[in-house]
């Protein structure tokens, strides 16, 4: 692969609490899941950071959660498909009105968090999820990962499915990502996290926890916008791989 | 006038708990002042009252509010110019977003509650109001109260102003709304509400409280929708209207 | 059994969003689990039903839930036991501050909603739920399903239980609810529901939906407070419990 | 004066978002406080802070607000009196329950950002505040502003009224704070503050930006906790007040 993209969860600040230097991984990345106000980002926020995306060239995601700003969408809710359904739509709305006005637009749809997991397997969800997009536009991608029962019902539906991997994360030998609450899940060394992503994105291949090489596809790739260290790692991801000759560029 | 408008504030309800009858409204007015969510108005409702809008050919306007939903919109909040375009441009996107999924758009902005009110003479908030519309589609007529600070600044902007006069409620000599918490501020009598609006629509003059006769410009009526009696109020206006040949059509 | 307790949900409304007709309840009830402002109830509804509730002798029990408004507390939410622990220890707290002053005090502790059902088998949730009691008074009883993990998770921490039926809900032939989802999951002939009562009440057994009679142990009966003819099932219970020589007398 | 308190501000993160560093905090200040959840302050996090407040012997104080996550509190909000007295009694007693399973309990009240400056001159809200702290416990003193109206309401009910002083705060000749809107407001140079303290502390005066020296009655010191430099700046004003021979203690 000669292109990949490079997404990053922005906007996450809430009111007077900040989190993360967007301006910093706006320079970085390709992509901006910009949250929506469920999980973080009141408006004025989200407003500055689509100008920022939108003045640097930035493609615009709507990062559409639960509503829940007390659990910043990390806890799984039993919402009903039709408040889902709606709750999605709304969110991408929103954000849409403040990418509008920034002279850009909301370019694809990632959920974030727990319905991020939840949509790997849950049906009820991922099928809301799906029909919340396709009912805004069914133009939009969806980023998300591949072979989940999410990208099944997106493609039901006719919406094109991005898959991403994961930077900084250990893979399970089935393709699953190794939960936050086991040790060893997330990769802290920059430079290992530079080497895996390379192997990911030119050679299809990652190492899973147990030292097996598994196949991974991907379109785009994942890299935290929150954790200590993030601007760097960033950094030295998108160094590495401007300098194996990989385009960073949009998927869309 | 051989034509005019009928605006009621829907959508109103959150998650559970319901706020008066918006089917029965829907079939009596020619345009919804739908909630988005600040001070009413959950996703999934906002979305049902869009669908059931767009199926009678009722326009849908955002009713947009400060972040309230403990005080219904009905508090001044002291928001800055810069949260309050946000946070409107927010409002109107969301809300677009579920009115076009239901085949219909969001074809102009009314302000609710003590927003409302905070306009007609707040310089700041007024600005920031307008520039919030124009910022999201400059071709949005706004819905509201002649002479306001409001308007001015809706029509240095370029927006189109639509004045309305309320079915029920009280005038000041000077065009003013009589405040709710002064006696006799709400009219209740069903037959002397319809000849008033009959007065205001047809020969441009009502009577305000000091029993002085004054002008006043309509291009819509406001009748509310979740008081007592609110549906039977809005019957006969709408009745009255159509007896004296008035024709009711959205002013958009 | 001669004495029993009959307890209601109230305080559901928030703000503008009024739910049952609480005065009428109060004069029905010996004991109003009241809301604590995560599910429903705003700060000065709260105070005037513990006020209401003083003036009658009924008890205040504290009815604690996830944090969702626009859920009303109906959606399980995966909340890790940290955040469960201080949500409830803050709403117990709030709450017992509304009704000191009214002259009362909270005197004992139900689940509402998706958090009562959760804690039937939950076992994470169940033990954070009987800690923050404790924590904040290991004096307090909790009202709840016998035979539930909460139940188990209480008494290991030396609080006491209170077992409750509900009036107006079927039962499996193992002692649970039909869940709301089934047909006939909820009754509402008001003799059958009266007489069902007198059958848990003072004989101690109910018929199930297969037709088997099961023993259930109750020192309180839940009658709704909500639903369409609240009022009139509760007081036909009441009535009828009265009827039979039965005491209604709160357990505590 | 021989000894005089030290407060600040603490607890006021919010979920995943943190803000200040709280527990450097504690280790200098005599007085915490302590967010109620309305402007700022989880749960989970409110509880961790009563806990390490507790452990070093430092008072806990409910720090109450408007409700106005998204706002921290610092827009003036048009309350009424009815709600304002029940949000104040309810974060009180949410915070109540958290000190005392901490082994603590509140031991005074002080009201944040734009409530804090509303009661200094709005009669409703300061009554309103004085009356809910009365109805909660007529012994808990309140922090405050020397001559506000808030101060005369309290007084007006019996209860004790503590005046602070603000440590990096330019006064103007009538002994209010100049707004944070002007330049000049806030003072950044550690040792001046340090001095100005002294003075306040040990003289009762202060220079007030047109450089007359003005009165003042400090019963408190009032210390950021989230600027930059606060851990610095609180340092620096306790070593001070040390080395002048002034004891640092509670006020309660």
């Amino acid at each position: 692969m000669s292109s990949v993209d490079l997404n990053a969860d922005l906007g996450e600040g809430f009111g007077v609490w900040a989190l993360g230097d967007d301006d910093a991984m706006l320079d970085i990345v390709t992509s901006a899941n910009v949250a929506c106000g469920f999980h973080a980002g009141d408006p004025a926020t989200l407003r500055r950071v689509c100008e920022a995306a939108a003045a640097r060239g930035v493609r615009i995601g709507a990062q559409v959660s639960y509503r829940d700003l007390a659990g910043f969408g990390r806890r799984f809710i039993d919402v009903s498909s039709e408040d889902l359904i709606a709750d999605v739509m709304y969110q991408i709305g929103a954000l849409s009105a403040l990418a509008a006005a920034a002279g850009s637009s909301v370019s694809y749809v990632k959920p974030h968090g727990a319905l991020y997991n939840a949509v790997v397997t849950n049906r009820l969800q991922a099928h809301a999820l799906a029909a919340a997009v396709h009912a805004v536009d069914p133009a939009l991608p969806v980023l998300g990962l591949a072979g989940s029962v999410f990208f099944g019902a997106a493609e039901e539906l006719g919406l094109r499915t991005v898959p991403e991997a994961f930077a900084d994360r250990a893979y399970r030998p089935d393709g699953r990502l190794v939960s936050r609450r086991e040790r060893n899940s997330v990769l802290h060394d920059v430079d290992e996290i530079a080497e895996r992503v390379i192997s990911m994105v030119s050679r299809g291949r990652v190492h899973a926890v147990d030292g097996s090489t598994i196949p991974i596809t991907v379109e785009s790739v994942c890299v935290h916008g929150d954790s200590p260290g993030a601007v760097q790692i960033a950094t030295a991801v998108r160094k590495r791989l401007v300098a194996e000759g990989v385009t960073l560029a949009s998927f869309s």
